[in-house]
């Protein structure tokens, strides 16, 4: 049995806030919106993006509407450096975009910070230093006299490198870190001088942002913490309220939409919930919230898979099937009683009116997402439950873009036959569509490779229509078959990619061959072809492809084409 | 740009409750809970769990020590009934765990529910109908009145049948279905006609259970809901009141929070957010936020991993590497200043002092995960960051159970070296151990194949010390190469399994095959080979995983091995 927490953890304390206002609020209008995909979210990865990777995400982030975006911390990283030299040199910054980048409270650093900003229009210097008790005793060994020293002397210092370089329009974003972690009255004396050292006023505002760098506590806690501070600080109207809210309960949506409710008027966020550990609150889900409940984002995930695809790409991690408004499983309704009150609530919907869908929250048109998406359950599922189901129950692993082809088909005969299908049926698809079922003649195989690594090859094509006895020679027994296939064509053939792979073992042990095939200049097809001779597995695979090809009217025979001796 | 939703959608209605006391409520013990992966989880899932896979999550729940559990849907599928008929006949139930099964309002649907049931020691049935406006008027074509009648007359209906049976202990819950979309008025007068109709006592309770069948709105409205009908229902004290969250908008797990707080007493989800669309709530998280707030939620998470394997086997579905608590990532720190603060938080903890450690909410050996696990960065992130690193840099497509082998090699030179591994590096390592980067001696590989399929084969393996001239014949190449090195070495080798795929394109499109081999009785390893040619690739795995038996001692040749002639 789990350990008694009793000793080892406390409840963390709540605020003395009984005239809380916010669970009285609604959200009117779209905050501002700050993206650190580029630098929070960047940090976290297994591997940072790239350069191409990066322009990648910012070209999207531009796309989607962010005016404000973090691109790196560039005193900490030469190719975060690099990275904001590149968006300034080739002028790739939109007139409405305000770059921003992060740097720690340090003189060499923050020098090193404005020579990567050097003509930028406008950007946003973005200081922060730690001052949760946790950290001034344990890790620092700062007093908060010290604390509140670090935070204005370095605050100056940004205020007069500003002032020396009046090319650019500067911003300035101040975050006392942890601040989750800190006692709400040490976080206020900090800020209240950060303001006063910048001299904030409505003209010359500052951007105060309170980070729950780990999120400790319910998020009606963390709300009561803001309106406290939206309440207490000085200088408020010469304050932009930030909120830059993690994960790590599982409450990071709810804690962001609250503080917008308690009076922030910014979020610093991901897409989808990149970042450190659990995350940063994802400003998508944040963002659709607002968007079903009447108030427009000024975000657009008019093509959300569009910009999960760039995600994916730019993280290499994947959005879960069941992610709000994202995930692949988010519109697909498995239960029949499901499928039926949406199908007549569908029927009896008119133009134009308020959305009321039961199941549905908000409209997957909206998103790029399809109604076909919501009722149908294998085909909807699509090729991942495909490819799923000839998985755990027939051993083929089909490379992706098989899945994707073979999807098509099988759409095709669900479309056709209106039912679901069952994983017996998808496989008899599959074997039909790829002729991998049938008894198949021999290929009649012999092939030697040479001292100096080249192989000849005869073999066999069973070709649907005709069959021919092809002879070539090649770096391996694939590359010999295709060209000895391309002497008897008249379209070109090329390999384009293979897989192959054991199904069974032992005695019964076959082999499983994906060859996906240019035929001509335009198509591109799979052929797959199982043997116990991986060889001939590959060739079949081959033939299966160049069939479905000629099926199509897409292959045409040379003159000289040899049949085979048994034709 | 997105399209205005202003039109088409609208926020929901706040509730008027000035005077809620949940925001300065805390949990001081944990809630009733009731999983429902086994009925809510299972049917939302791609390819629904077989009896395996439901007796397996069941001894999960009941070893985390679940006491109230929904098991299926017995009168809509056969599954399902024969999985409670399966439980109840093998007396596989626990003294202290209460089974629960769902049923539609319609006499002959409870019939067959109670005939699943019988010889149950304890028994929960669980009656919905829907109660939604929506529901109403477009779907089922009912008055308010008519609903309220539907309600009460299959309460009634189940209250007889149950008193017919005093062989089982029952218990009876009744959920107001799609609650959060209906209005607080009419959901008090079903569940107050209900809690009437079935004669609700504090001797004979009976559960009212409250979905947010949808998530429609922000959190605290859901609170205020729970709070607005814990304040207002009749017969309190013979009502337990159950939510039942959804996560659409991604708030579920802090709207099953609030409930509590706001007076709920149960609370209905699944392991790691199960279920349809975005999944009900997450069980996991909400035990978990109360265990780091000194609560014991009198459940087992002391081995996550072994609870997150099981989730995945019976859902095939994975959990997220930021998942909350359970997630590859979500105790790892990537950036330098985060590692140092945990490093120097460490050293400074004293033992059973309380928890405060700068971004680690949790002690991760609470959940049987490690302190190795947060400061590591490449080993750490285990061999799903080397497979990644491998397969974007080298286009090699690790089997995954050759990832677990290789990562314990990385880990291995880790520990050695004690520094990050680049791609490169861990390329290199790669190579290393597989041989796969070294220039080797030709095969000298020829083959041919009888009419009958059998394969003739001779080639020369290299096992490192010594090279091996090898002749054999079987089904394919990799067969016959087999049985030919069986011939001359004294411990038997056999093929487990085997992937191969192309790397590169044209030209210079290379195989890469992976070979699983069984070296003796206890030996099972990999080897890896490229090579223009399939075959050749094959065959050169082949030789990788020998030279890596012998030079572990854990191969012997036969007196008659038959070396290269250029030996």
């Amino acid at each position: 049995m789990l350990k008694q927490p009793n000793l080892k953890y406390r409840a963390f304390a709540p605020v003395a806030l009984r005239d809380r206002t916010w669970p009285d609020a609604q959200l009117t209008s779209a905050p501002i919106w700050l993206s650190t995909d580029l630098r929070d979210g960047n940090q976290a990865l297994i591997e940072p993006m790239d350069a191409e990777r990066k322009l990648r995400m910012f070209e999207m982030l531009v796309k989607i509407g962010f005016k404000e975006i973090e691109v790196g911390f560039p005193s900490a990283s030469q190719t975060d450096f690099d990275f904001v030299r590149l968006l300034i040199e080739r002028d790739l910054i939109p007139e409405d975009v305000t770059i921003q980048v992060l740097t720690q409270a340090r003189q060499p650093l923050i020098a090193r910070t404005f020579e990567a900003l050097v003509g930028a229009r406008r950007a946003i210097v973005h200081l922060y230093n730690a001052c949760a008790p946790v950290m001034r005793k344990v890790v620092l060994g700062l007093d908060e006299e010290q604390i509140v020293e670090l935070a204005v002397t370095h605050t100056r210092m940004i205020r007069d490198m500003a002032d020396a370089r009046p090319g650019t329009e500067w911003g300035f974003e101040y975050s006392p870190e942890m601040f989750s972690g800190t006692e709400l009255a040490f976080s206020k004396r900090v800020v209240d001088a950060v303001t006063a050292a910048w001299g904030a006023t409505p003209e010359r505002k500052v951007i105060i942002n309170l980070p729950a760098t780990v999120e400790h506590s319910t998020p009606n806690i963390f709300a009561d913490m803001i309106e406290w501070m939206h309440r207490h600080i000085e200088r408020r109207d010469g304050v932009v309220l930030s909120v830059h809210p993690h994960n790590d309960r599982g409450t990071g949506t709810a804690a962001g939409e609250f503080a917008l409710m308690a009076g922030a008027d910014r979020i610093e966020g991901c897409l989808f919930g990149s970042g450190e550990r659990t995350g940063n609150v994802d400003l998508v889900n944040i963002a659709l919230n607002l968007y079903t409940q009447g108030v427009s984002p000024q975000l657009d995930f008019s093509d959300i898979d569009e910009v999960r695809r760039c995600a994916e790409h730019c993280t290499q991690l994947p959005v879960h099937p069941r992610h709000p408004y994202a995930g692949d499983l988010v519109y697909t309704s498995f239960s029949g009683s499901h499928q039926d009150a949406i199908k007549k609530a569908f029927a009896a919907r008119k133009a134009d009116e308020i959305w009321n869908m039961p199941y549905l929250p908000i409209d997957p048109k909206d998103l790029g997402r399809s109604y076909d998406a919501v009722i149908r359950v294998n085909s909807q599922s699509g090729k991942g439950g495909i490819a799923y189901l000839l998985e755990t129950e027939y051993g083929v692993e089909l490379p992706r873009r098989l899945q994707i082809e073979f999807s098509q088909v099988v759409q095709q005969v669900m479309d056709d036959s209106g039912k679901e299908q069952s994983a017996a049926d998808i496989w008899a698809i599959f074997a039909r569509e790829y002729g991998v079922g049938d008894a198949q003649p021999p290929l009649h195989l012999s092939f030697s490779e040479s001292e100096a690594g080249v192989v000849s090859l005869r073999a066999d094509a069973d070709l649907g229509q005709r069959r021919l006895a092809v002879e070539g020679e090649g770096a391996g027994p694939i590359d010999a078959f295709i060209q000895g296939l391309n002497a008897q064509l008249a379209t070109t053939v090329r390999v384009l990619d293979y897989h192959e792979h054991a199904i069974g073992s032992g005695a019964d042990a076959k082999a499983v061959a994906y060859l996906e095939l240019r035929i001509g200049d335009a198509l591109t097809l799979f052929g797959v072809g199982i043997d116990a001779n991986i060889v001939s597995a590959s060739l079949k695979a081959i033939s299966s492809g160049l069939r479905r090809a000629a099926q199509r009217g897409q292959l045409e025979f040379a003159a000289g084409a040899v049949p085979c001796p048994t034709n």
